[in-house]
């Protein structure tokens, strides 16, 4: 299937991962006449019916991870948490987008700390947390208010402690259960900011406009589209990205989480907090108010198709819900210029993200925030 | 599943016919957190693989007819000519929407025609012809230049042959092979439209802005949306589909075309062509560019929900890729705010609709018709 290292209609691109983002790259899959291939270990797996094929293994089955790279064109993730070794023997087999260097720099919150930092990218101040001594040599050179956050693993607040005072340091250290750690300053944001980049395999970028995020208990809750910035700082803000997705040499589509820093007292006001090598929550509102989503603009930088304009029809805010708030779904079915996406996931565990819905706005006519 | 009638999330949801647009009903309802289950005969099925649940089997196959019905909440599908004992030993074990009156009427030329005139519908003139002597008189009182049609099973202007001196009444009658027919009446007509209307259990109607249909060796070759109309006569073809959905007692999408007559000497303008008791290919473009698609708006009616509203973010074009059109992929792919839409079928055979594209423009910024 693969013409000139392209990936054309009829061919199979496998996915690790089986959640919701699995599940909207599956179906953006198939819209372009791809069949997805999804490979999950898990057994309540959102992606599995929408997907063409489905692999229920373990990621650290050779066999099955040998057998799965043979019977597709090309490897993609929903989740930055693949095994190191997962993703070497896959590549050993094949093409796996994004590549082992975003995987590893994403994996780790002091490689991708330290890597932004190499590349003159602003980041809140940071030290390596190993053992106790480095945890207070640490909280020495950051500070407190700090928060300890383990490198790896962590997402939705979770692997996460604040540190108020010295004297909280090492029941925060235990609290994390002494993992491998960073200790990050706290940063005083005026608002959160994530851009969706997208980079294909002859290093062409296409970002969608900045969006402003707005979480509730450590879980993004809305996504406003565009973020009310200036249009210098937008573009600064997509230009950062692309910069990041250049020197990972990247594939596919990437989210930038930033922080917008207040304007007094800061020459440069968009700090990076965070990189996922995959198609990303805040994006998820391009599904309905862009000709093409983050998740066919993620396969189409995976196949080598041109990427898709990111320009928006509409302007729109999405909001998740997180456990019982999607038996809310039929009141939100009955709003005017609301799209309702849902997971199909069997049980509404509290902070599990069931599914969200997309309320569009004409250009401009975003409303401001409202509290939540 | 079904609470006051209602089917949830959860629920599963049985599609006849596993096509395009089975694989588009499917989609939606997954988007719904709904699942799919297709039945259908065929090998190549471009549904499957976005369907949680697929059988294969004959729609003669009673046993096989009775597990399906058993294992969903609901049944629809996607094309008309479902054969009226499938639709009964379905309905025996559940529900069927849209109801057998909506097949009945839709599947036989002569009773949709019969039955539109009798609730005071313009159609073309028209006349039964069952064997040589009523082809004659039907001939004598319709006169030619005219159009032979089989009753039942036509589509893409099979089943048709002209008729345009009497002498070619009979080797046209011939040429469809004698089969059940009507003889229409030739119109002259400025363009054709199509309504897309929905209709929920409860009698609530919801329709598209009727769009204009352009034809190229008699397949749908683009659509317009919206059409050019004067309001008033937009306006009243949606109240032509509304009150035929209403006396159908109709639930879900149907695709209602018309012909627009010319000003000069017709009183009434809007003429219904046809009835298809189904989503249909000229409601395509709603994916991309309405909140809520024909296809989610069909599972809407299915399901009970509350019906989406049918308002227009952009104006659209959507244009059929048919046979090998399809490998244009990646020239379409990159043109900007144009959605690609593949459905995956193996072979792209003369006349068969392998996908389409939708280009999109800002609300009243679509371009006059240009030459295909």
């Amino acid at each position: 299937m693969a013409r000139n290292g392209v990936i054309a209609p009829g061919g199979t691109i496998g996915i690790l991962g089986g959640g919701q983002l699995g599940r909207m790259l599956a179906s953006a899959a198939a819209e372009m006449g791809l069949h997805a291939h999804v490979y999950c270990p898990d057994d309540d797996l959102p992606a599995a019916e929408v997907a063409a094929h489905v692999t229920r293994a373990a990621y650290e089955d050779e066999a099955a991870l040998a057998r799965f790279a043979e019977s597709v064109d090309a490897v993609t993730y929903e989740f930055e948490n693949v095994p190191a070794e997962t993703a070497r023997i896959l590549s050993e087999h094949g093409i796996v987008r994004p590549g082992a260097r975003a995987l590893a720099t994403a994996q780790d919150r002091h490689v991708e700390k330290s890597f932004l930092a190499s590349h003159g990218i602003l980041t809140a101040p940071f030290a390596d947390v190993a053992d106790e001594a480095s945890l207070k040599a640490a909280v020495e050179k950051i500070g407190v208010p700090s928060v300890l956050k383990t490198r790896r693993f962590g997402y939705d607040g979770k692997g996460q402690a604040k540190i108020a005072a010295p004297g909280e340091a090492l029941p925060a250290y235990d609290e994390i259960g002494r993992q491998p750690a960073i200790l990050e300053g706290f940063v005083a944001f005026e608002r959160e900011i994530s851009v969706i980049v997208a980079r294909g395999p002859g290093g062409e970028t296409a970002a969608y406009d900045p969006v402003e995020n707005i979480h509730k208990n450590h879980i993004l809750d809305r996504t406003l589209a565009p973020a009310a910035l200036s249009q210098t700082l937008a573009d600064e803000a997509c230009a950062i990205a692309a910069r990041i997705a250049n020197e990972l040499d990247y594939v596919g589509v990437m989210g930038v989480e930033m922080f917008q820093l207040p304007e007094a007292g800061n020459k440069r006001r968009l700090l990076v907090n965070e990189i996922a090598p995959r198609v990303h929550n805040s994006g998820h509102w391009t599904t309905d108010a862009c000709a093409v989503s983050q998740f066919e603009q993620h396969m189409r930088a995976v196949c080598g198709w041109p990427l898709g304009n990111p320009r928006r029809h509409s302007d729109a805010v999405m909001t998740n819900l997180i456990g019982d708030e999607v038996n809310g779904w039929e009141r939100l079915a009955a709003e005017p210029d609301t799209a309702i996406h849902l997971y199909g996931k069997r049980e509404a565990r509290p902070g599990r993200k069931m599914g969200h819905v997309t309320r569009l706005y004409p250009l401009g006519k975003r409303p401001p925030v409202t509290p939540s």
